[in-house]
């Protein structure tokens, strides 16, 4: 360490003006030894500390921005000429040039012919920026029994690594240009053959957009006007797809939903309706699949009134006691837009979903992307085609339907020894049940789930608000979110907080 | 192959009905192998190609869906018992009547008591999709010279790849659940660092808010409410940028540009502004830093009127004849939004970019982009972590700076010899030029250009559209973007069309 006295009222060399160029560009950051040392002038001990990584010149310009922002230099103070401070610091002169003309470009410094270097006079102090103070949280649950989270730790990261590896190598230099705004071809072209085969879906790569989900799928088609409301929705749906609509100013009608799924028949709202967004494998969250014959009225109407069908399929994999239910896509390519995700499947860490459109809706869902804003990243794209061609994806599916299978028959088996009042319904497919309860004890039992750690949403908060008839009682329990090792005592913790809540 | 006759006539059994359950799940797509078979039946001849992939009950279903999509099967044609197609087909009869149940299911089948299985009336025949008709194109350009894409051919690929397998090695299962809306912390913290290092910001990973570029930022500061207008913007700038404030009902007023870069004292656009948007380190696409005097009058309006300099610095590292100037955002950081991303300075195709924000200003950005909108994918968060900090990204930049430095000079030279009327300007930064011409060239500059087959911008196209005074005449000529075997020519080629248009 050195330590240098400085006189800086001796400040009466030029200093390099914003365009002096130094010597041509250097790489940021090249390795240099890093010092430490000490300036002192006028009187005032400055300590500059240039210790840290990176050049001498780096260490230099951090630590007299560190000593202004601190206001250890204040504003208008005199620096000395680089020459001496060069000399004392045991630097080249060169690089205290360069560290003012540097600090003079960013306005720390100014220099002025005649006066020598100075503090510029607006660059007060600015407190240091520290973390964030916390927005007030609860304690977080100690068991996460929400709905729509894959197990995160059965993520199959090898397996993905190793597709990335082939798929980057593999990719074509334009794949790392702007590219198109449907998505990677190679992703296209897997998608196109992996949904016909597994869920009949029937299109062309062309027909296939590539977003980040079902939320940016929905944002893209109202928030970007390729479709118009009113919009029938499911009078039980996620409450966050419904303000993305009513952000769009997207009128909702409900559709009732009964045993059969969504009941397009018997309702108004069909015929009031431009749309129709359905839950046709799995009716979201009460987990029943549209009844044969109402598939077939929804394609009615949509091909009579000019309507649109939007499936989303978003968990359309996970069917574990008979073969999973085509997609409703596959009756009508050119009347339903289908959506779909790795959300469920793989985890939504991989923001990767897609459209398949009718032909005469492409174009303006391209439009509403914008050639900007291919959202979803490219090396995911390649990976994942490479993934799905390669039978990983399957694999994967088959892997984790299986461990699925098993949690929610551990739940059932808990619920009909301990909580037998407790019905679950909707289990023949997904990553979730519904858990009808009695008349009354719905608010009751999230609470006493919240008292035994439990994180859970009620059924009712799932519940459009101008759905018609009276709402039953429920709870809906993710059953794939908590680890392995810890979901028998979830279950447990759920079970006595059933027992307290319809016992008390 | 086998052919057989059946009766369809004979359907007196009972078919499995939606909730028929045959036998616990089974993986999709699990192989099996494939055969080809007729069945003819009520003197039609039908002939069901059960060829593919997937096991055999998966082959008839699409052959059934096929001959109904196709008409080959009208609606109401009563089908075979599974009983009698299993045996001409050879297959399990359980495979027939899980085949029917599953198309009873998905709407193509109907199975009534007493009826037997027989093809919807409603599962009309539906043209199959076909390539889109593709939308009326002009040949492409044969190169470009359009501003703002790096190379693409020098993704550094192998390197990237090695940062994944490390990182997703490494990283705790939460990443891969549904994860922090403000991104990663692996990478909130690398970019703490780094964003110091290299830019002179000064901020706390809490502070940073990782979304997917600039334009994505833009949308959450603006759309989301966070920051409102009116905005002061460049009077040079990107009209797609400006798009989007518009989009978000944002009053834009242009600050006047010289060659000190953007104005904010003698322009009243400040004054009724309430966020300024600037591009410090090099105006886009002008290519001046901003002046030191005029960085402080920025900041000082900021903190004497409560207004946001939102600071764009989109190719901050890219700058060839002396150091980087370092970013505003370092003198307040309460008064800064600083935004970049890795589009320049690795390529488009990752979508990541980040913001770093006044702590005041993190809840409202967080809120806007809503609990389930991380939109940029977690792998390539974690992968540009672990390639910050193991120096991949510093190397890179300073690969790639070594490389556009060269072509830029390349141009300045091929300029000066050939088309000594035409000045490059802003060239001591970043990945394009300003071709400043003589008074009333531009137009026909452009369409000598585009006869030469090179894609590039008239400077006027970046010109907002209240700007004060006269347009100068320029073309934006981007570097980065041809492969280094196709630069030499492209440069030719922009030589003779500028030759021809002035000469002409």
């Amino acid at each position: 360490m050195s330590k240098s006295k400085v006189n800086s009222e001796a400040g009466t060399e030029a200093d390099p003006g914003v365009d002096a160029g130094v010597g041509a560009g250097v790489g940021v950051g090249v390795a240099a030894g890093s010092e430490v040392g000490a300036a002192e002038w006028s009187g005032r001990d400055l300590h500059l500390e240039l210790a840290g990584t990176g050049s001498r010149r780096a260490g230099l310009i951090r630590a007299i921005r560190e000593a202004i922002r601190t206001g250890r230099l204040a504003p208008d103070t005199p620096l000395p000429p680089y020459r001496s401070l060069a000399a004392d610091l045991g630097i080249a002169r060169n690089t205290v040039a360069d560290a003012y003309a540097e600090l003079v470009a960013e306005g720390w410094l100014t220099a002025r012919q005649g006066s020598g270097t100075r503090v510029a006079r607006r660059a007060a102090p600015v407190a240091a920026p520290r973390p964030r103070t916390p927005a007030r949280r609860a304690a977080g649950p100690v068991y996460d029994l929400r709905q729509g989270q894959p197990d995160a730790a059965s993520f199959p990261r090898a397996a993905w690594v190793a597709s990335a590896r082939r798929a980057l190598t593999a990719a074509p230099s334009e794949a790392f240009g702007p590219g198109d705004p449907r998505g990677r071809p190679e992703l296209r072209v897997a998608l196109t053959e992996y949904l016909a085969r597994v869920r009949g879906v029937r299109t062309h790569p062309d027909r296939i957009v590539v977003c980040s989900g079902y939320a940016h799928a929905l944002r893209l088609l109202f928030g970007g006007g390729v479709l118009r409301g009113p919009a029938a929705v499911e009078s039980y749906g996620l409450a966050f797809h419904r303000s993305i609509l009513a952000t769009a100013s997207i009128r909702t009608l409900p559709l009732a939903v009964d045993e059969h799924g969504a009941d397009p028949g018997e309702s108004t709202a069909l015929s009031g309706a431009r749309v129709a967004l359905l839950t046709p494998a799995h009716q979201f969250p009460t987990g029943v699949p549209l009844a044969p014959e109402r598939r077939v009225t929804a394609l009615d109407w949509a091909r009579a009134r000019g309507g649109i069908v939007v499936e989303d399929d978003y968990d359309g994999e996970f069917r574990y006691d008979r073969r999973p239910v085509g997609a409703v896509q596959g009756m009508d390519p050119d009347r339903v837009v289908y959506i779909d995700s790795v959300s469920k499947s793989l985890s939504p860490a991989i923001r990767l979903g897609w459209m398949v459109l009718p032909d005469h809706l492409v174009e303006d869902v391209l439009t509403a992307k914008g050639l900007r804003e291919a959202w979803a990243g490219v090396t995911d794209q390649l990976t994942l085609a490479d993934f799905i061609e390669g039978g990983h994806y399957d694999r994967h599916i088959r892997r984790m339907r299986q461990r699925y299978r098993a949690r929610r028959d551990h739940l059932v088996t808990a619920l009909a020894e301990h909580v037998p009042e407790a019905t679950a319904t909707g289990i023949a497919a997904g990553l979730h049940a519904v858990l009808r309860l009695p008349a009354g004890t719905e608010a009751k039992s999230v609470e006493a789930a919240k008292r035994e750690g439990l994180a859970l949403d009620a059924l009712s908060t799932f519940r459009h608000p101008d759905a018609a008839g009276a709402a039953e009682d429920g709870l809906v329990v993710g059953y794939a979110t908590p680890p392995d090792h810890a979901y028998p005592a979830a279950l447990a913790a759920l079970c006595r907080a059933l027992r307290a809540a319809l016992d008390g």
